[in-house]
């Protein structure tokens, strides 16, 4: 089937035609900027929430929970669970999507797990393209739920309306880490398994931090809430945040704001990528050029020089 | 001063000299490439010792007490401590240098602490460079410490011989999220703060994941160390393991291929740093380009087309 029909079949609310293009945006066919620039004025309507937080915070739990009662409430739901792999097993970082299956074959939800080979940046970019067909196709919302492991978790805010950063009580390292940028990105904190000791200490370590951020008017003071996922705790209320956060951005013009930086942002990444794709593929078709540069204890940057004004040469 | 008389004198070990090459180097001084070409002959001779892991795990105190062994046994340190700030506050993330300055003054020791905006790839090709100077003034041993808080951990590997992970008992999260990397780069594991609860607990977390590790013949088994820095306690055992471990890389000529991955990796990031740099300021001088592209709800992927046409056409 053509591109062309394809993207007509999602203007008909085909599932497997969404199906379909989000695959072909994920093994970077060739065609993924055609699909993305025909479904691109399609999209803008659907409302999109970044969870986030480190391994084994019940991040996925909080998601499918999120989704049933959004579903519940006339919803439909859009899911995008990012699993970075490491970058040198290849092993999948987070392995628990089983769980999803209750939720999975509601004809007013759609999940699709993304897996990485260690290249977050790509990661970044198709996860973007993948939220643009979910967005373009009609749902709701869109949550986009990845795994936090440092400057990774920083991305999210570059493609989510409002985002929420998961913990439990024992994250000593995340509420550091914190420091360095997360607590800047987190619109809501959820400190989940709150059943377990420690939890109102780690309330207090964010709530600490956050007397840090900078303060503007109409700033919003991000809540901190304790749940406890696997019971359904606290999710009727992360809700309630979150639309509270949605109306506050809405009502004081943040929301266009907030999507034009993320357009800007993302022109930026893909120009990056594709430069670098077209440098680096030029060069293997290079066969010799290689080996001969890095003999003989040349320096990195003279070798760097070369390489550059060879890829301008075939300009 | 000149760039040749700076490097003449680096030669005579002027620690003045060293410390105004730094400078330039750090402040990405147009001559930056020139005086990394001048030294880079006199490189290759230094041992590179990394120190990572998250933050308040206690690697200052390590790199500090390590340093003073190295030297009371006649060796000479150089330290770069890397302190990655917030992308969006700029705060460091670390400001506990203090400690360092009882052996400041030390003449076979040189400190010098790196600060960073959020732009960790930067960060990675400004450590390279300036041990690429710490190495050509002729220091023994140059200890990298740097906080690892995600990705950026694993930057580590490309500049250093022997990468230390260090923890502490209450880093659950971070073994976590080894899984996705920093296990793979840990040539030796010190879970510091030992005296803690749940010191044992740590040690076999990372046993246990040290198991799922690829195995090769002549490969290394990383020792799991535990420490209590601020005593001093276990820091012998470390350098014992260190110097184990170098003798191992030479011996089985993996010291080698690492320098030369190393060497290939540093190259691709300074042309990639250096074709991005030029891009974005081409963009700059075309002062009425930007907000064009941006109206009108034209997609993303072919406002990134546009702008890189524009940039192929200036060359």
């Amino acid at each position: 089937m053509n591109i062309d029909s394809l993207v007509e079949n999602i203007k008909s609310k085909n599932r497997r035609a969404l199906a379909r293009l989000i695959t072909l945006v994920e093994n970077d066919d060739v065609q993924t900027e055609v699909v993305l620039d025909k479904i691109y004025q399609l999209t803008g309507k659907g409302y999109r929430i970044g969870i986030t937080g480190p391994p084994g915070a019940g991040k996925s739990t909080i998601t499918n929970n999120l989704a049933k009662i959004l579903l519940a409430a006339g919803k439909t739901v859009g899911i995008i669970a990012v699993d970075p792999t490491s970058p040198f097993t290849g092993g999948a970082l987070l392995g628990d999507r089983v769980r999803m299956s209750e939720i999975g074959s509601n004809e007013g939800i759609f999940i699709r797990s993304m897996a990485t080979r260690g290249s977050l940046g790509g990661l970044n970019k198709k996860t973007n393209d993948v939220a643009d067909l979910l967005d373009a196709f009609g749902y709701d919302f869109t949550i986009i739920e990845t795994v936090g492991v440092g400057q990774s978790e920083l991305d999210i805010v570059k493609t989510s309306d409002t985002v929420v950063v998961v913990i439990v009580p024992e994250s000593g390292d995340t509420i550091q880490a914190m420091k360095a940028g997360l607590m800047e990105i987190g619109d809501i904190f959820a400190v989940n398994k709150s059943e377990r000791p420690g939890s109102e200490n780690a309330v207090n370590a964010i709530k600490n931090m956050l007397m840090l951020r900078d303060r503007s008017s109409n700033s919003w003071e991000p809540p901190i809430i304790k749940t406890v996922a696997h019971e359904n705790k606290g999710i009727d209320e992360l809700i309630n945040h979150i639309e509270a956060h949605k109306k506050h951005i809405l009502d004081n013009n943040i929301y266009n704001k907030r999507k034009n930086k993320q357009l800007h942002t993302r022109v930026k990444e893909i120009v990056e990528t594709k430069l670098i794709t077209e440098l680096w593929a030029n060069r293997i078709n290079d066969a010799t050029g290689d080996d001969v540069l890095f003999e003989g204890g040349t320096s990195p940057y003279k070798i760097a020089n070369e390489i550059i004004n060879q890829f301008k040469a075939n300009f």
